[in-house]
């Protein structure tokens, strides 16, 4: 049986619809005064898929997960997978420095108390992440998806990784659409000045697609579609797994000339046309 | 040492200057993205207060509070003793219907999963929710406080509990002062017509104070003092703990012709005007 939490309804219907799974119904709204109400209606089976993205608003999203896993184990569920497309503050997943949170080790803590068993999560920020459970846990890669989705409808075109952080996200792609792949990075052309261009290739007169795990700001991804279409780049697209896009990041991304936006499920948004749902169906079934 | 969470900055400060005790610097911000940022700043001894209330926004002020202790656990506190002088998701306590959330037990276990070690909290909704921490915890009344401010203010008035659920806090109050005090009951009149009002007093020429736990909506407060604004009374006040006042509850409690309403620092308020601070000091120090 597949739950689907506030945060990924739609998601949660088609992981459902492809693993020809009962979804059952839940009743969740807010009280006047803001706090949440969970109801888990129907018979509950001894295992349980619970759906729950959390992006913005990541606390809610959150209680509302932590809330639904425990009422599952107190009403009769004996395992609960939490599947957590996108899993907020993993971005704060270390001490940098004396006395910070290691938010998202607690987060991980915090599910294991509320009953979760097994997790399920997409493209972590740092794969070293999965350590702070003490279940099982998993990290998916989207890459795939996108790579599926792009293939058909780019022509040789190069990836581009925006830094060396998603050189490994740049290759996966590449190979899948076969074409080339690259980085950009800082070059000291003279004493005075630091350009970022492309490592290896030369953009000209060809499209590329700019590919990263999340865009949050958008800086990173704006930066690199400058550079690119000053170097002579005719099409621009940019491909990403979470789609957090604060405030007008994608207002932004358009406006240095990009020419689409495309991103998956694992967050709501208006560019989020790649369904994560095979790629957890696959997950849950090899499981 | 006392750390406020930033829903009780004030009343942290309050009861550190009453023990003569430190209060720690801590960093709290929120990223671009909406994720709380966490940092406790300086030597953290052995045993550690946080003060955090938990009313709107809930879920955020409860996983700060859960960032807090937690990491307070992390960098080396051997005990923290969380005060959260209001204790959100409490009305929802029990099933009421098959298949709900019992919020306020999994608050409860979350709580004890991030490392508190022991619960103060003023006025509960309901004394058995004592029962859902299996570390100790303890309820305090501010009653008495929001009585011995009220004492020197009034003149021989009637205490008046909106329902009969109310009516110890009512009688408690009343024998501080040292006045009466009465309920509001339903009362059929005719076969056709029920009629709210005091049960055993006349309002008329009389002031009042309407005394509850919690002001919510306001709609419990409004009716009670409709009435015995319609029965006479020339001067109505309204005493409560925790000042929730969802939406313009404060403006509809005031246009039915209230004089004054008197709330704690539980939560944050413009009518907060009676600290739980000396409360709070008294059972940490009788701890």
């Amino acid at each position: 049986m597949i739950i689907g939490g506030s945060a990924s309804q739609n998601l949660a219907a088609k992981v459902a619809n492809l693993l020809h799974d009962r979804l059952c119904p839940i009743e969740t709204h807010k009280f006047p005064d803001g706090e949440r109400y969970i109801r888990i209606k129907g018979e509950i089976p001894d295992e349980v898929v619970v759906i729950q993205s959390t992006g913005y608003p990541q606390d809610e999203n959150f209680m509302e997960l932590f809330l639904i896993i425990k009422t599952l184990k107190d009403i009769g569920a004996d395992k609960v997978k939490a599947v957590i497309p996108y899993l907020g503050y993993s971005r704060q997943d270390k001490r940098f420095k004396p006395g910070e949170a290691v938010s998202v080790k607690i987060i991980a803590e915090l599910l294991e108390a509320a009953g979760a068993d097994e997790v399920f999560s997409v493209n972590l920020h740092e794969h070293n992440i999965i350590k702070f459970f003490n279940i099982p846990a998993h990290e998916l890669s989207a890459i795939p998806l996108l790579a599926k989705h792009l293939s058909p409808i780019v022509d040789d075109p190069i990836i581009v990784a925006p830094d060396k952080g998603a050189l490994a996200h740049a290759k996966t792609m590449a190979e899948i659409i076969g074409c080339e792949y690259d980085y950009m990075e800082k070059v000291r052309i003279s004493p005075e000045k630091v350009e970022t261009r492309l490592k290896s290739f030369d953009v000209e007169g060809r499209s590329a697609i700019i590919v990263d795990d999340i865009i949050s700001t958008g800086g990173t991804i704006v930066n690199a579609a400058r550079i690119l279409r000053s170097q002579g780049a005719n099409d621009i697209k940019v491909a990403c797994v979470h789609a957090v896009l604060v405030d007008d990041a994608l207002l932004r991304i358009f406006s240095v000339g990009v020419d689409d936006v495309i991103a998956t499920d694992t967050i709501k948004s208006e560019v989020s046309r790649v369904s994560v749902a095979p790629l957890i169906v696959e997950a849950l079934k090899g499981d």
